[in-house]
């Protein structure tokens, strides 16, 4: 049996990163204002620290300013809702990114509705879950996003396929799916109560892994010649699918790393410039 | 073969308006004020006045008070958002709902999203959605909603079942199977572009028909065994499923009518009460 050819989510995100840093030059140019992403972070915890300071570096590469806003871990929800809506009507301000998630003791949903829809760059709240699901013009969730371009650049057409996306988390399996359906495929959700899921993985065209246990789907779950998207990202740079049978079996697949991973931020930077461009009208 | 047994949504529903009335007489009594739906009306299409007539009528006979308002065919978008931001506004509005479709010039979703989701007693807003999506608190679309309880009321746990929703739109379709996944479903959406629906039907353990095209489910494509939940109303009392044929395979059948259709209405009332409910801190 040949070899899946590789789905290279890494040249692909170089190139809308690129394209992306062009747009956030020329908008700066015509506008006098470069565009914004405000980055919430709340308490310390280093992988949140880590993971903030690598989208500022990458937002200041590609022209974007960001505004650093650090709270302690003991900011309460009212107090973090007070700071995202003023960050929401902050015309300085073009997008949001709370990072997530944070400590046990906030309210992570009205965290959420407190970013105004028109800066939800992340994709994170209920109108931008809704506008997702009906296939409406808004802001996507950043790694589901990804996905879709990944299958556009490889001339994957979802519509009339059997999509099996395995995982229903609200920022990556449901809007993975749900984005699917808008695009015409037969979308299956499975999570962990799926009776035989590797007999439901069969039936897929195109499989979405997002489930973040190792390896979980195996070559022989995989419809030969099928579409393979990891979406998993375990310890030790493994993903939800085992890699070295599936590769035998699906037509298309993305390694890990190097396939879904570097399309999510190459989405939130490209969703920050569209959110600028739309809040200064050109 | 044995024929399956019917789901009678005629019993449960007046059960549910029932108890309906009589938390609506004890709202009443304890606070002074009884629930109250708005109705908005656009225009005079026959159909849409003889629905909202009836769901007045249904109100009044639970102890619920109606607020009629009916607006020009001729209104525009704008004035019709201003007008639900005033009853979403106003204290002795407990629920809203806008009778739809209305009029191809006015933009429904921005009527919609003009619903304060804590008077959204039809679950028609973007937050209803994702709240239904997410199993968060919130309201439900009314059929999806009477489906759910059916489904309680016969002892149909979805948990690990595989389900089929034949249907997509925004207010029966996709809450319906964002229901059953949030109830630990596997869920499988079908629709137009969906290839071999028959095969794709037959692997439901429950199936929920709500596509609005008659009898386009027949007994063959049923699993044995199945439940089989028919959420179609077309002209002259026909289903999406077909009934004569799918009775002698399903292990439970909704009629039409009689099944699920008057479970709407009842979703209706029991919401708008709840609404009322928490509106007025009892």
């Amino acid at each position: 049996m040949s070899q899946a050819g590789l789905i290279d989510g890494t040249s692909l995100s170089r190139r809308i990163v690129e394209d992306t840093a062009k747009r956030a030059a020329d908008l700066s140019d015509r506008t006098g204002t470069a565009p914004c992403l405000a980055t919430v972070l709340v308490g310390e915890d280093p992988a949140s620290v880590t993971y903030v300071r690598m989208k500022r570096n990458r937002c200041r590469k590609a022209g974007i300013e960001s505004r650093q806003v650090e709270l302690p871990a003991a900011t309460t929800t009212e107090e973090l809702v007070g700071t995202l809506r003023s960050l929401s009507n902050d015309p300085g301000v073009h997008g949001i990114l709370l990072q997530h998630p944070m400590g046990g003791h906030i309210d992570e949903r009205a965290a959420f509705e407190a970013i105004a829809p028109e800066k939800d760059v992340d994709g994170v709240t209920f109108a931008s879950f809704a506008t997702m699901s009906f296939g409406l013009p808004g802001f996507v969730s950043c790694t589901p996003g990804g996905i879709m371009r990944l299958l556009d650049a490889y001339d994957v057409d979802p519509s009339g396929k059997r999509a099996v996306v395995v995982g229903r988390s609200a920022i990556l399996g449901k809007p993975a799916g749900m984005l699917l359906l808008a695009r015409d495929a037969t979308v299956t959700f499975c999570h962990s109560r799926t009776r035989d899921l590797s007999s439901v993985v069969r039936e897929a065209d195109i499989v979405v892994a997002a489930v973040g246990r190792p390896r979980l789907i195996r070559g022989e779950d995989i419809k030969p010649g099928a579409v393979v998207i990891d979406a998993g990202y375990n310890p030790g740079n493994v993903g939800d699918v085992d890699f070295d049978s599936a590769v035998e079996r699906a037509g298309l697949i993305t390694p890990v790393p190097g396939g879904v991973g570097p399309m999510t931020i190459a989405t939130l930077l490209e969703q920050t410039v569209e959110a600028a461009a739309r809040q200064l009208g050109v």
